[in-house]
């Protein structure tokens, strides 16, 4: 329910959620049957707590993969105003003791006007962590860790990933999908050593195909270990499509960490920009804006 | 076998290692019978390497109860000459090999003439992390954080910590064991915020006694949430015996992060010393010197 009318009319209000979650035991957000993932449990416990007959569907930002963390998720869900005006005030405690511990929200607030968590985003924020040295591999951080046998080289990874910045096609990187467009705005693409034998890639972008972060993540790790060129980066990036060399990092270091979003006053009109680009008789950039995983 | 001279004559070397776990799914660091413990799977994976007919005794700088991690454990094992010999080179890849990811081996080496990793240890250095802000408790790090339901006031536990700093009898802190000393140089007591929500101790002393450590946590998080006033810790450190009053804090976010040694030089001397204490007809400092759980 899109419009803010209709939803009034409906006395419906819509939420947005604060939430993060380790990864490890679920299959990624998106409810499929039989699976447990986040979406099925946390939209159960809302049903719960709110008391609805059944579970009204959540609209998430980045529709992380098994196995993807977040520590900065955003979701919106709308119910019915008279269920959330009783238990408001309770909301975050009562399911911080129905879910597990590997997920938790860290608030439920009234959204403000013209809010849709996957439309109104502006970017998303993904952080990647690799320790490229055996002797400092920390077993407390091997689930959100790629432990790499090969020591890296930040500023030649640094170097590569400059030239994947901007507005570009990366089918090289994405898994197609039939009729979605692969042109994304890479916003930053970045690597640190926070520690030593530490080095985490920031990936920012207004939005993401499937599996890009960690395809460019699986690009940068062969410069990085000397195995591939600096100028390999910019090569596959023009060539446009999906390059066999190019191997998908694992999953498990993988966190969203935040998702922008505009000023209150800019929510609605950024998510009818959105929405318009999406119905596009193009369709060229159907996914560009709206998919966040 | 503790003199260099007569391991010597058994053919036998003296290997230091480094190693870090996260100790969720074992029953702390020492061998205990039909249970999964630390010491165990390394002596077993050790023996292994070495091929060695039975496995060599650990003796470790910190014996981790159940459920504490560790990210600077060290331990010293006297082997054969000629089978160490063998594997020297290849230790480390080997056993990382056969360990299961909760335990990394990060270094294996020819120890220093008279190191002991328990008798020449000078300190022991933990860490205790806490997040007080159920709107931050991070899903990624509940395995070795506490999620505490109320703020705390790190200000307070500081003045509280400070009391407790310095040789004192750490009795109403410990669990009592028949003839063992309960008097400790306490060394480094005190709680930062690296990031908002998060609450972190470092506690380093000489040695520690069972629980110690978890039950100076406990009394001082009943200080910081407000329950406690600033001088109840002088107070019942004063009063040297066990205190019902004070909560031993939980388990799994305590982790030992780093052990002290003297220089190479000292080595030998600062064992002998230990040893001298823990032989001395007094009995008074028995474990003081010796235990590091």
């Amino acid at each position: 329910m899109d419009e803010p009318g209709q939803r009034e009319l409906a006395g419906l209000v819509r939420l947005r959620l604060d939430l993060g979650y380790d990864g490890s035991a679920f299959h990624g957000w998106a409810t499929q049957p039989g699976l447990r993932t986040v979406q099925q449990v946390v939209e159960e416990a809302l049903s719960l707590i709110l008391a609805l007959p059944q579970p009204s569907a959540l609209t998430v930002a980045g529709r992380t993969d098994a196995g993807v963390h977040a520590r900065g998720q955003v979701a919106h869900v709308d119910v019915p105003a008279d269920a959330w005006a009783c238990v408001a005030d309770v909301a975050v405690r009562r399911l911080s003791r129905l879910l597990r511990d590997d997920v938790r929200i860290w608030s439920i607030v009234l959204a403000p006007v013209g809010f849709d968590a996957r439309f109104s985003a502006l970017w998303r924020r993904y952080s990647y962590r690799v320790c490229d040295d055996p002797a400092r591999a920390d077993p407390l951080r091997r689930r959100d860790t790629l432990w790499y046998q090969r020591p890296l080289e930040v500023d030649l990874m640094n170097q590569a990933a400059r030239s994947c910045l901007g507005d570009h096609d990366f089918a090289a990187f994405c898994r197609r999908r039939e009729g979605a467009s692969t042109i994304r705005e890479l916003l930053r693409l970045d690597w640190a050593r926070p520690e030593p034998g530490l080095a985490v890639a920031t990936v920012i972008a207004d939005a993401f195909c499937h599996n890009m972060v960690r395809a460019l993540v699986g690009a940068l790790l062969s410069v990085g270990d000397g195995s591939k060129p600096v100028s390999w980066l910019p090569e596959i990036l023009a060539a446009r499509r999906r390059d066999p060399a190019v191997q998908v990092a694992p999953a498990h270091p993988l966190c969203l960490e935040e998702v922008g979003y505009p000023a209150a006053a800019q929510l609605a009109a950024r998510a009818a920009q959105t929405r318009r680009v999406r119905t596009d008789s193009s369709g060229e950039h159907v996914r560009a804006l709206g998919c966040g995983g």
